[in-house]
């Protein structure tokens, strides 16, 4: 993490380092329990491609580009019990399933498959495991790219008003918890910090399961100011001309760029488009699904169980985790995950490679290798 | 209420016909704890202006046109103690400053204040009793005119698809427990339901006080289909065809029809003109504000508490009433309550006097009386 100004490990809880995922030994890796945030930091160690699967299917780790690091893992867990070519196809069948919408599950299956199909099988438990790594250590080359490229944009907002902080809003966690390290919707918002521009984040709530909150603890971890808001209030913000920019992450983009992203994402880039303000969205080259064009209906959208709404976590009078019930359990519930953000409401798109419209014609410029295929 | 087939008493909780407010005995008031809806229900009374202030500003009792009648008894209660023009004054300014965006609660203030100006101080304690309960009165029948005239546009998109459930997306609660009966946005429902046809609603769960519990016990004591989605989901159901229309409530609506309601009603009327989904906002008379204009810049926008936002309450395992705290006590939080909606998104209102464009033309058709203030 070379090149910032103030700090090189900029990913800190109470100080630490830490990434998201981390291998601690051969066969085990340890990730940050994200269903207990912001409440409780708990780490905890997964050993198997079941264990895998279950995380990410609970929401235990979550952020398509962590979902994608974690699977890779699985695979590499699962070829050491069994390297048979039927176990890897097994493994990677089963880990797909876990959640449908993030591409970037398929798209880190997809590569331990192909790599591990042309490896002889006493030798892919080591070089799975490799793999797994090299996907992890790409994801945080990749946001920091996206950092610089976001960085940008923040600092000729700041250009333009140096009187007051560059107001930003976010919807749902794009941080570091998302990802491996750094983030994509954050890591410009960390950088321009680190350069000292000043800046304030609108953190939008993102029920029904409230990633805002982890979010509000990354930004409240690094110092940046921030205040938390109802997913509703964004457009009254953007009215009353208290947002510069919207910057939000993304779930899987279509080759034509319309961009799947936790629920509600289409609200902002709706009332961003009436109100003028620019409309973001950080894209690593993995979250990019080149075989689809209308998001709207090509990309399967997770529902996800009732509970998620009906019941949520905090804190009780004596300080413990409790649950509540907010609603009646004879109210029914309709809980999809994820919505689509057509292209024509994206004023760009940030990848690792640089900012680019959100159109066919400009994500294949920066992604010539994909040019046949989109 | 007559005319109604199926019921003549619609507005029930297990099976007992409710309003949401009632003169008990000369200088009382019983209304429902509605900070405790949908997990408690429980009648309480208020004995003197004081607590019909401190009822409207914790929102003990809420909605506009429940504020409205609140106050106006608020002021009843105070001339039965001094009905000096000193006290009326008092009284009148106190409850104007209980909250600030809904503009019924002015409008009856200001018509108890003229009222009573012009009757004998020794006439004042009673004269102000019947006036409020006229308001109530007049509240029950323009609710139930509006229903009237909504009714319509849903037996016409039934008639368009009379294979299907008419599915309507509310926001907000502005149904019988946010007036004195029958409800503004739900009377229409409320009507075609009783009138056999078959409809879905889609509840908003508006935070931050999730008041889409109340309009969802309010449709359950109906028999009335309905389905708790978080307030993100609305764009997307409409981009996906699930929405035949939205009707929602209002707190202000000014002379050229910008209409201030429960903040994320903007966000919803974006989704419903990008989608071509008409967008209708049920409005009482009395919460046109035909002195304002741009309801943007001119509309007070109240901000209440952090604690709405970061604490939620439901119930525990045991099934206790508790609160937990979901934020951190650190992390800053804004709390706008409402937001506007330019006119130019509103398909039309639905007043008691029947439907019009949201326009001064249009408006000032149905109310001539007002042409010449608007």
């Amino acid at each position: 993490m070379a090149g910032l100004s103030g700090t090189t490990e900029p990913m800190k809880v109470q100080g630490k380092h830490y990434r998201s995922i981390r291998a601690v030994a051969p066969g085990i890796i340890e990730v940050i329990d994200q269903t207990r945030l912001p409440l409780e930091f708990e780490l905890c160690q997964l050993r198997s491609a079941g264990e895998t699967a279950d995380a990410i299917r609970s929401m235990l780790v979550r952020g398509a580009p962590l979902i994608g690091a974690t699977a890779a893992y699985g695979v590499a867990m699962a070829m050491r019990d069994d390297s048979s070519d039927a176990a890897l196809k097994e493994v990677v069948a089963m880990l797909g399933e876990t959640r449908p919408t993030a591409v970037n599950l398929h798209w880190a299956l997809a590569r331990m498959h192909a790599l591990l199909g042309n490896t002889p099988a006493s030798e892919r438990a080591d070089a799975a495991w490799e793999e797994a790594g090299r996907i992890c250590d790409e994801d945080v080359a990749i946001n920091e790219a996206i950092g610089r490229e976001g960085l940008e944009l923040i600092r000729e907002a700041h250009t333009r008003h140096p009187e007051r902080p560059v107001r930003i809003l976010t919807h749902c966690n794009a941080g570091w918890f998302a990802t491996v390290d750094w983030g994509t919707a954050t890591a410009p918002i960390y950088m321009a910090h680190a350069e000292g521009i000043p800046v304030l984040v609108w953190v939008d709530e993102t029920r029904p399961r409230n990633q805002g909150r982890i979010t509000a603890l990354e930004l409240q971890q690094q110092g940046i100011a921030h205040e938390y808001v109802v997913d509703s209030a964004g457009g009254h913000l953007m009215q009353h001309g208290l947002v510069d920019m919207v910057i939000t992450g993304c779930d899987r983009v279509t080759a034509r760029g319309d961009v799947c992203n936790k629920i509600g994402t289409y609200l902002k880039a709706l009332a961003a488009f009436d109100n003028e303000v620019p409309f973001y969205v950080a894209t690593p080259g993995p979250t990019i699904d080149w075989q689809l064009q209308d998001g709207l209906k090509e990309i399967p959208i997770e529902a996800r169980a009732a509970t998620e709404v009906s019941c949520i976590s905090g804190l009780s009078e004596s300080g413990a985790l409790s649950t509540v019930r907010i609603l009646a359990d004879t109210t029914a519930v309709r809980n999809d995950a994820f919505d689509v953000t057509p292209a024509r409401l994206v004023t760009e798109l940030i990848t690792e490679r640089g900012r680019c419209a959100a159109s066919a014609l400009a994500m294949t410029a920066l992604y010539p290798e994909q040019a046949g295929r989109a």
